[in-house]
């Protein structure tokens, strides 16, 4: 999916949610356990329920590979089973030398048909450029949700400048809102105004909100640009928000939820 | 494997040598592609005719996770396929928030058998301590061999440290030198002194050398302590040095000339 059919889907559907796919076999629905790939089944479910609410899945890869070859071919069906204009990221925080990215890009946006992945940016550049390559998307880490993101990301750099904000600069030299996106955490509120001077026409994708803590209300409303500008995830309060049978009533609800007050911020916005 | 073993195997093979098996399917011998699974029919060979010479193997895991699920079965075998007494080591440069470290630290750990992981530095202290609940080896990234490494790696702070030393001296105060390493590119040569006299006692592991320019002996004069306190990793240059249905003998000779090297500057340096 290109920028154009982002924007569009999220006019469309009135929404700007993204929905993480951490699929964890010891939370989900019991009954589910007796099925043949009770990880897939699981994320069928969420799919069916809340796919004309979502504008994006997010499978952690994490999730997926403590189970083995068998997690791997989960997410393989998982991705192939998301609707082709459904965005779909691969958070897999990935950043190596340029000969192992080029394998890891293949992996992501061949092996399996992920249109965006999440990279961590301290190997530099030549450790995401070759994502690039493949007209698709990277989404670089800046400023994450994490308590401990201020070991690194915080240090002040000899020109006065946060290290985060070096790695925006950064990149913009070699990227632009056309495939690169930010990761910014739901609760760095305090530097999202300075974070949209740098980059006030790229996508954040923001993850943070719920389990994690962050509002939605109050993040959205700064971070914001004419065309949205943002994607929000959310992953536990909306897929473990029930373990019965019926779990799909109750997820759906939950993601109703999120999509009309993001539905209520784009109208204040006047995007839809 | 604790430090102790590390050191004692050191000592007893006259090594210090880690083969990364960053098996690419289209680099292999034509003749393994005939087999059921080629990626381990590989790893098998290069295992066979190298254990007695090697400390370590190193998987990369970019090379597995691209055959999606078969792939991953692939890197199953080859773990269990490893002896007991060899340092595994995933080199897998993860970087994520507690809950998902904490999955990776159970994947690489529990479901592989790994006895290392290597980690990016980025997301700070909570990113890394789940893995270390594990008695078991992190081993962070801190100054990388990649051209572009000088992006972030080298960025000065506001105390005049370079972001790298942050990263190894902010690490000293949640882990020590039984269950950290930190990598250091074998090019990085000019900085390895002062590398060396924030962490004396600490193991380096040190990709970088062969194909990525770097010189074993000039590295290993400077870098080793009295234990040795250096692993250098070899992938290309070793595995892909024949493509015969031999390849076995020249794969053996070359890692052989590693470790006849390696054995004389064990041997000059008094810890053999």
């Amino acid at each position: 999916m290109n920028l154009e059919q982002i924007i569009s889907s999220i006019k469309q559907k009135k929404s700007y949610l993204c929905v993480g796919l951490d699929t964890d076999i010891n939370k989900i629905p019991k009954h589910l356990l007796k099925t043949a790939d009770p990880v897939f089944e699981f994320n069928k479910i969420i799919i069916d329920t809340t796919k004309d609410l979502v504008i994006a899945y997010k499978p952690n890869l994490a999730f997926y590979e403590s189970l083995g070859a068998k997690g791997i071919e989960s997410l393989r069906k998982t991705i192939e089973y998301i609707p082709n204009n459904i965005f779909k990221i691969a958070d897999a925080k990935r950043g190596d030398i340029g000969n192992t990215s080029k394998l890891y890009a293949k992996t992501f946006f061949e092996t399996f048909n992920f249109d965006a992945v999440t990279l961590s940016p301290y190997m530099g550049r030549d450790s995401v450029l070759p994502y690039q390559k493949f007209n698709k998307w990277t989404i670089l880490l800046v400023l994450t949700s994490n308590e401990s993101s201020k070991d690194l990301q915080y240090l002040i750099n000899d020109s006065g400048e946060k290290l985060f904000e070096s790695v925006i600069k950064d990149s913009l030299n070699w990227s632009d809102n056309s495939n690169m996106m930010y990761v910014v955490g739901a609760n760095r509120i305090k530097d999202l105004i300075n974070i949209r001077k740098i980059i006030p026409n790229h996508f954040l994708l923001i993850p943070g909100v719920g389990a994690q803590g962050g509002s939605l209300y109050d993040f959205s409303i700064d971070a914001m640009n004419d065309n949205c500008g943002i994607i929000v995830n959310v992953s536990r309060s909306i897929i473990y928000s029930d373990s019965s049978s019926n779990f799909d009533k109750v997820v759906r609800s939950k993601a109703l939820e999120v999509q009309t007050i993001m539905s209520g911020l784009l109208r204040t916005k006047g995007i839809v």
